[in-house]
């Protein structure tokens, strides 16, 4: 048996279609989707992460508001900057790079973002929306792994998920999401005992813990919809939290790493940046 | 085998003697907890809720400012009263008490009190606290469910918790709060397939669905901490969803119904009430 594999760059291009078309709609009307990153400091990884961010603007039609900060902004500056992003009627997104250089305090700071503009799903609002069952951005990962999990056309109600990793941006609420889709959800960290036990049980399996290769070929149930969304870098290469020949053998879909969670994150981000841009012209 | 009983009856009273402690000095320094209690119409369950938190209240001196509002009142005055609870010093907790009446729009009412009034924990911001991990008021059964896991003395760290119903106000932030004790977590629910092979597994298993004694002898792990926080009714008698001569053979601690969780709801309600009120003098 091998993996059908989830192409999460292909996926990515076909949403990216339909937003194109919901953008030159949304032009047509005489509203420019705008997305705002802020970028504090120079991070290599930050950097790059953003660029490919203002890229995936670039194809689509959005406008890009970037805001490139010094290191050494104060807290209060730093807040003064998201304030007038959050009251600017040409940003529809605010998405503040994380981390943020030491001394800067990213909740207080992540608190100045409004949730109509919160296309991040990062605030305490939307996190709350979302375990409360309301409307609201949910954090683009785990919008970026169910749209994976659905690319494999397995259903998921009913089924049992189990999330490995408990971050607050992409286990947590990845949890809460396939919950959301009815499935009972396991979820596992660090301190659980006997994983392979539980992974075994995962009809659909999610890893996101950024640790090489820790789910193996015998952890895996056979035929599970495996979603590999995590990011590690092994002799000198880009994997995920999936050992990938043995993954392909056990999982009935795997999504690759590189070209799975990846690409789709940031699909996901622009999907929510033209939502909150057509929810801004309807208010 | 027989289960050691949990008694929340007994804790509750526990509680409420460190409590009246805490409410003595504060008053010594010139601060009267205050909670209000807001009920609209007059739904029998309802009054009689509301009636044992007044009851709490007056035990532990702690000032009822309750609310009686008329079933036909309009959504725009409901919240004009819960703003003005709001604004006032006296009031250090405020507990919209559901189900509202037809008609009015309970997310928007909660969302009129602030975080630092929410002893009900129910507002979207203090359950997105709750799920990034920060401060801020847990919903009261989930903090009376841990309670009484403590009360067995079995750490939770490293144990597979399993909870049955994904209730916003019991089975979704005792999940979250049982996976911040480090424990792995199953949320199952009405869609999931094979309960009793989910239930099995728990270490600890908490029951919050009002199905009148779905755990049965046979899906309770030998040994394991029940806590059984649903309330039904059955033959003219209040029940839990644990069926108690099997409960009490398999589980190694179970807390009962009634006497378990219920009281323990209310005295995690004048808990979180105290701390509203330390935290107001200490603002």
């Amino acid at each position: 048996m091998s993996a059908v594999i989830l192409d999460g760059k292909k996926l990515a291009a076909e949403k990216e279609t339909i937003l194109k078309e919901k953008v030159s709609a949304l032009r047509a009307r005489g509203v420019i989707p705008g997305l705002s990153v802020v970028l504090v400091g120079e991070d290599p990884a930050s950097v790059i992460y953003v660029r490919s961010k203002e890229k995936a603007c670039e194809r689509l039609g959005i406008r890009s508001l970037a805001r490139r900060l010094p290191a050494d902004i104060s807290q209060t500056e730093l807040e003064k900057e998201l304030r007038a992003l959050a009251s600017n009627p040409e940003v529809h997104g605010i998405l503040l790079q994380l981390p943020l250089p030491r001394g800067l305090d990213a909740d207080a700071a992540i608190a100045c973002i409004p949730p109509e503009k919160d296309v991040d799903g990062f605030t305490d609002l939307s996190a709350g929306r979302l375990a409360n069952g309301m409307a609201g951005f949910r954090p683009c990962t785990p919008v970026g792994i169910l749209e994976l999990i659905r690319m494999s056309g397995v259903p998921m109600d009913g089924k049992h998920a189990v999330v490995v990793g408990r971050s607050t941006i992409v286990g947590k609420p990845c949890a809460m999401m396939l919950l959301e889709e009815n499935c009972t959800v396991t979820l596992c960290h660090s301190h659980t005992r006997n994983l392979a036990e539980m992974t075994r049980q995962a009809d659909i399996l999610v890893a996101a813990t950024g640790r090489a290769h820790l789910i193996t070929e015998d952890m895996i149930k056979p035929g599970a919809v495996v979603i590999d969304a995590g990011i590690a870098h092994l002799d000198g290469h880009l994997t995920g939290d999936v050992e990938p020949e043995g993954g392909r053998r056990a999982a009935g879909y795997l999504s690759p790493v590189p070209g799975g969670a990846g690409p789709m994150t940031i699909a996901a981000l622009m999907m929510n940046t033209v939502e909150a841009a057509e929810r801004f012209e309807n208010v």
